[in-house]
């Protein structure tokens, strides 16, 4: 994998940049679908590539663990050829999924212990079995397993947790190293540590400078979007990101809202992924050009117009709120299709806006116009 | 709209028409998917008329009069607008839903009272109240209201629901035909009456010859698929199409298993519907040149053939058995659209085949053919 930085902001820590994978070049800001079990929920392949022109996916190594289980899916060729996906992936490693879980965890410093949200059946996850795992999914991008904090959490337990984020991330890219040479592939896999420390500027600082020290393809920040206002994920992304290497891609797990996202754009993140424009879609809430539209109101039940007039998308062309209300009523897949189509839609041409207002040097003006529209 | 008919088999009654209706032309023999809401459930227009070539989809009235209702898919522009799809809609009549409700319902001369299965609301359906509703609906071919007795019932209730029937067509197609007056419609829609008659073969031909003397558009066999057994049905449509007009298409409602359409075209039907397709592939079970598939069985985890080795369609083009598995025990959407693309496919290719082979004279090799093939 190689990162290549096209243009830079010159008010703010923005740039755009090429991310080259072996399975394609992907543009960056860029937001990332997730697609937890090899899916994004009621979207084929073809509406990925065609109508959105997405490049690059999330899959959910927590989820594609237990169903089909990772074994399954390296037998079939990896996840690409399972999915019938042959752009870009990156894989989690499931270690923000296990310290969501409500039922039995145990954390050491080996790794963590689980119990299946399926089945209840205990299951392990170490440093090293989180590269292995991920190698057999065969993704683009995998990520470092780290422990992911509740918020809030004393400064002394972020310290432990975050000790232990560092030994993880230390013994897993030994691990991938070594696994590396090993299958000596062509198109080996990136792998990404994450900067942990809670909501503690000095612990944040320090995850990141001794992460550094591994020199790794890429950096990720975790942990945030656990409940904490936004204003303290913005500082926390705000002290991280001037400790990374500028020439590796930036990744904020697990954001966000649109005008989140500009923001994270704004203080130089490369690279997001969030549930939000696909769990709304499929729960009535779509992102507009005039703002938030949820389509179970009464007002949109004779409505004739598109979701958004001024969307371009294969939903906006042909349907009108009426018709999204009452497919939406009536508990119509079709509904999540063609709204969850809108919504990557929405999301992913509000990552092509900003990547050109950095290319044309006109960020800050388009800062300035989106940050005096009430969200 | 007019109904040629452009090859005949010399040894049965099957023939090849083209059906021109004012959103295009349907070659026949057709099998029309069933869009119950005003969607196929989890395919898009794009879907329909790209991947599949549908020519005539199915729409009930029943369904859409209770939810958005009618009056709102007339106020936006009728059904074809409304669901964004430009090619032919044929709208049943509701008789069938509504006497199959649980909920409590009365028949009287003047019509049929029932309650909605959402809300418990009371509503009634006349023949006249039928034709309007579907004339804001704005298909291309509207269906008498009928009564559908179920199986088994005495010779004296079959008649005395017969002559009902007979009754409401007349009703129906006269309101029908002021109605189409005033509206002075340039494309105005087609209307067919329905034969019922249980499975009494002197009321079924008694039906057909009164019905006839309509002089319809097209005529349609109702009552059938409600429990009987297969080879009475085939008996009932036997009895029932030497009665009908010759030049005038013949619909028998909702068949059936692809066995049965073999042979119902075979016996000179032109048009048949069923939710089969589309609510198997929910369910798990996808038709192939193998016989059905039931794609949760254990045997399919690790299978990296496509469902059917012989189909072209998206889904068999691009995932495995084991995806499809996975998809379906995980609870994931696209495996209905995926499994429901498939299944049509598979129904679409049986009647163009069958329509082939009428056209080459070669329907009695055929038959033959699969009629040797176990179920």
């Amino acid at each position: 994998m190689a990162f290549e930085i096209v243009a830079t902001c010159p008010a703010t820590r923005a740039r755009a940049g090429l991310l080259r994978t072996p399975h394609g070049v992907v543009e960056t800001p860029v937001f990332m679908p997730v697609g937890t079990y090899g899916s994004v929920k009621g979207l084929t392949p073809r509406h990925l590539a065609e109508e959105l022109d997405v490049r690059l996916l999330l899959a959910n190594t927590y989820h594609l663990h237990l169903r089909p289980g990772h074994e399954v899916i390296r037998r079939l060729g990896g996840l690409h050829r399972f999915m019938a996906w042959p752009r870009a992936i990156l894989t989690d490693s499931g270690g923000y999924q296990v310290f969501s879980l409500d039922s039995f965890r145990e954390v050491t410093d080996e790794g963590v212990i689980f119990r299946s949200h399926l089945n209840g059946d205990l299951h392990r996850f170490t440093p090293e079995s989180a590269v292995e795992v991920q190698l057999a999914l065969s993704g683009d991008i995998m990520m470092a397993l780290d422990e992911c904090p509740p918020y809030p959490v004393s400064h002394e337990t972020a310290r432990q947790s975050m000790e232990r984020t560092l030994r993880w991330a230390r013994q897993g890219y030994a691990y991938y190293r070594r696994r590396l040479e090993e299958l000596a592939s062509a198109t080996p896999p990136a792998w990404f540590p994450i900067v942990q420390g809670s909501m503690y500027a000095d612990l944040r600082r320090e995850c990141a400078r001794r992460l550094v020290e591994l020199d790794a393809p890429g950096y990720a920040v975790g942990g945030l979007s656990v409940g904490e206002p936004r204003a303290l994920s913005l500082e926390m992304v705000d002290v991280t990101v001037p400790e990374l290497p500028a020439d590796r891609p930036r990744y904020v797990m697990g954001v966000g809202l649109p005008e989140e996202l500009v923001e994270y754009v704004a203080r130089g993140v490369d690279m997001m992924d969030c549930v939000l424009p696909t769990r709304n879609a499929r729960n009535g809430c779509l992102f507009t050009s005039e703002g938030r539209l949820l389509i179970k109101q009464a007002r949109y039940r004779d409505d004739p117009e598109p979701p958004d007039p001024v969307c371009g998308c294969y939903t906006c062309r042909h349907f009108s709120r009426a018709y999204l209300r009452h497919l939406f009523q009536a508990g119509e897949m079709l509904f999540a299709t063609l709204a969850t189509l809108h919504n990557l839609t929405y999301y992913l041409n509000l990552m092509r806006s900003l990547r050109r207002a950095i290319m044309m040097g006109t960020l800050p003006e388009y800062l300035r116009a989106v940050r005096s529209v009430p969200a």
